[in-house]
C-alpha cells in the first residue's frame, strides 16, 4: 500500500473533474460518454442554480463506479448505450451520498476541491444531494424495463442504511470487525456491487456470471474502505487530499482501531479507550505509537488483501479479455494506491 | 380562512399518526392500506434503526397526496393495488422532503412531534430523508413500468429545483410574485400534480383527462401553500403547530409580503425593506400594522381563492361521482382551514 500504483495515477494536485483520470484504457471511449451525459444531467433552466449543479459534477472522484459497470459489461459482451446510462446514474447517486457526507463531517474539501457547504452552505448540500438522487432516479427509469430503477432503489436504501448504522455506531468503541464490515458492505460495496451487476445482466449475462461479478464489485468495494481507513492513518495528506486522522477525529472505529483494541490486553484496552474518549485532536498522536507497536497496521494490509484475492476468485472463470485483465487490475490498484 | 373546515378536523393536538385524519370517506379503506403498507416499508432488520424509521411514519401530516392518488383514480376509474403502491411512494417522498426541510429550518417541532433533528440529529435526518427517498424509488419500481418511477423522479427533481430556488431566493427582498409563483409550483404543486397524473393513469384515464387531474393538482398545490403563507401571519400556532412569524423570521417571501412592496410607496417601501433586513424577531411585531393597513391579506385570500377555482374547473367537466365530490370538497379545504 507504501507502493506506487500500477494504475496510470491523476496527479494528486488535479482535481477530479478530468473525469477517467485513472486510465481506464478498453473503455476510455464510453467513460468520456458518461463524462458528458453527467454534465448534461446537471443542466438547469435556472441561471441560478447553474453553478451549483456544474460543481456537483466536479466532486466525484476516480469514477470507479462507472468504469465498473463498462468493464462488467465488456467482459461478458459488449457495454451499449443502457450502460452509459446506469454508469451516469450510479456517479450521480455516488455523488449525492459525498455531498451528504461532507454536511455529515463538516468537511471543507473534497480531493482538492472546496465542498458544496465550504463554497454555498448546508442548505444548498442537502437539496443538491437530493436533486441528485431524484435526477438519477428519472434518469435509470429511462430505460426500458424497472429492473435498474428496482436493483439501484434497493442499493440506495442499503449505502443509507449502512450510513446511518455508522453515525449510530460512532464513539461506540467496542464495534467488532464483524459489525464494521456489515457497514462497510452496506455504505461502500453496495454501489460497487450493483455497478457489477447491472453491466453484467445489461449485457444479457446468465444468472450465474451476473451473481459472480455482483461478488467482485462487492469484495472490491470492502477492500477499497479498508484501504481507505489504512490511508487515514498511514496515507500522505497531500496525495489523499484528506487531513490525517480524520476518522479518528469523528469517532469512526476503522479495522486498526478494532484490531488494536482486539489485541489488547486490560489495562491497554483501557488506555485506549480514554484516548478514544478523550479531546478529538489528541487523538491521533496518542494513539499512533500504541498503533506502531502492534500488528494492527499489517492486519489491516493483510485483510484488504484478502478481499482483493475474494474479488479476483469471482471473476477467475471469466473468459480472458481486456475487460477481465482490467477489472484485475483495479481489484488490485483498489489496496496498492495513495489517493 | 378564518372559518371551521367542513372537513372532519383532526383534534390540533393529536399528532398525525393516526393516517386519514381529514376524514376521507369513500377512499378510508384504500388509505388504510396506504397507512399500513408505509409501516411495513419503514421496517428496518436493524434494531437500531427501528425507532427512527418508525418515527418517519409519524411525520406526514393530512395524507393529502396518497388521498389525491386514490380519488383521482376513483374519479376516473377504480383504484387498484397499483394506486395503494403509488400512494405510498408519494407519501415517503413527501415525508423525506419534510424530514430535510426540517433541518434547512433548524425546526424542533412539526405538528405537535418532536422533528428527527430534535430527537436524535442533523445527520440522522439527512440520512433518514435519504433513505426515504431511496425505498421510495424501489418501491415506486416493483410497479410493472417505468411511468411511476419516470413521473416521480422527474417531479422530485422539481420539487429539490423549487427548495433550492427558494434557499438561494431568502432575502431577496425584490422576489415578485412570478417568480413566487414559480418556486411554489415546484416545491409544493408538483408532488399534487403528479399524485392526480399518476393516479388517474394507472386508473387507464385517457390522456386529456390524465392532463385535467394534472392541473387539479397542480392549481390545488398552489392554493395549499398560499394559504400557509397567510396562516403563517393569520393562523392560530397553537392549531397549525408552528410558530406565527416562521417564514418572516427565515427571510422566506411570501403572497402577503410581496403583495404588500408592490402596493406600497418608495418612503414605505423602504421602511419595510429595513424591517425585513433587521433582527430576524422584531420583523412580525413591525410588519403586522403595516400588513393590518394593505390589502396583503385581503388580496392573498383572493389570490388563493383564484387557485381553487382554477382546481374545480380542471375537474368540472368529470363525471358525478362521490370521488369528484370529495377532489372538490379537498380544493375548497386547501384554503378554508385553520392548520
Amino acid at each position: 500500500m507504501d507502493s506506487v500504483t500500477n494504475l496510470e495515477q491523476r496527479s494528486p494536485t488535479t482535481p477530479a473533474s478530468s473525469g477517467a483520470g485513472l486510465g481506464y484504457g478498453i473503455i476510455d471511449q464510453p467513460m468520456r460518454q458518461v463524462e458528458a451525459r453527467l454534465r448534461q444531467e446537471l443542466q438547469s433552466r435556472y441561471e441560478q442554480l447553474a453553478p451549483i449543479l456544474r460543481h456537483g459534477a466536479l466532486l466525484g472522484g476516480k469514477r470507479m463506479r462507472p468504469a465498473l459497470v463498462l468493464l462488467a459489461a465488456e467482459a461478458v459482451g459488449e457495454a451499449g448505450e443502457a450502460h452509459v446510462t446506469i454508469a451516469t446514474v450510479l456517479e450521480m447517486v455516488h455523488t449525492a451520498t459525498l455531498v451528504h457526507d461532507d454536511v455529515l463531517d463538516s468537511a471543507q474539501q473534497r480531493r482538492h476541491v472546496p465542498t458544496v457547504n465550504a463554497k454555498w452552505d448546508e442548505q444548498t448540500s442537502i437539496l443538491l444531494g437530493d436533486y441528485l438522487f431524484a435526477q438519477s432516479f428519472y434518469l435509470s427509469a429511462t430505460l426500458d424495463d424497472t429492473r435498474a430503477c428496482r436493483w439501484i432503489g434497493e442499493a440506495a436504501r442499503r449505502v443509507c442504511e449502512g450510513e446511518l448504522r455508522q453515525v449510530h455506531s460512532r464513539d461506540v468503541l467496542d464495534l467488532d470487525e464483524a459489525a464494521y464490515l456489515s457497514i462497510v458492505q452496506g455504505k461502500t460495496a453496495e454501489l460497487c456491487s450493483v455497478a457489477c451487476r447491472l453491466g453484467a445482466a445489461y449485457a444479457g449475462a446468465d444468472e450465474v456470471t451476473v451473481e459472480r461479478l455482483s461478488n467482485y464489485g462487492d469484495a472490491l468495494g470492502i477492500a477499497f474502505q479498508i484501504a481507505d481507513d489504512f490511508l487515514d492513518l498511514w496515507g500522505d495528506s497531500d496525495q489523499t487530499g484528506k487531513t490525517l486522522g480524520t476518522d479518528l477525529w469523528q469517532g469512526k472505529m476503522t479495522l486498526p482501531l478494532i484490531r488494536l483494541l482486539q489485541t489488547s490486553d486490560a489495562a491497554q484496552r483501557e488506555t485506549i479507550l480514554q484516548i478514544l474518549s478523550g479531546p478529538a485532536a489528541d487523538r491521533l498522536p496518542a494513539i499512533t505509537p500504541l498503533l506502531a507497536a502492534s500488528d494492527a497496521r499489517d492486519y489491516t494490509r493483510r485483510r484488504a488483501q484478502e478481499f482483493v484475492d475474494t474479488a479476483l476468485a469471482a471473476i477467475s472463470s471469466l473468459p480472458d479479455s481486456p475487460a477481465q485483465a482490467m477489472l484485475q487490475k483495479l481489484a488490485r490498484f483498489a489496496i496498492d494506491r495513495r489517493f
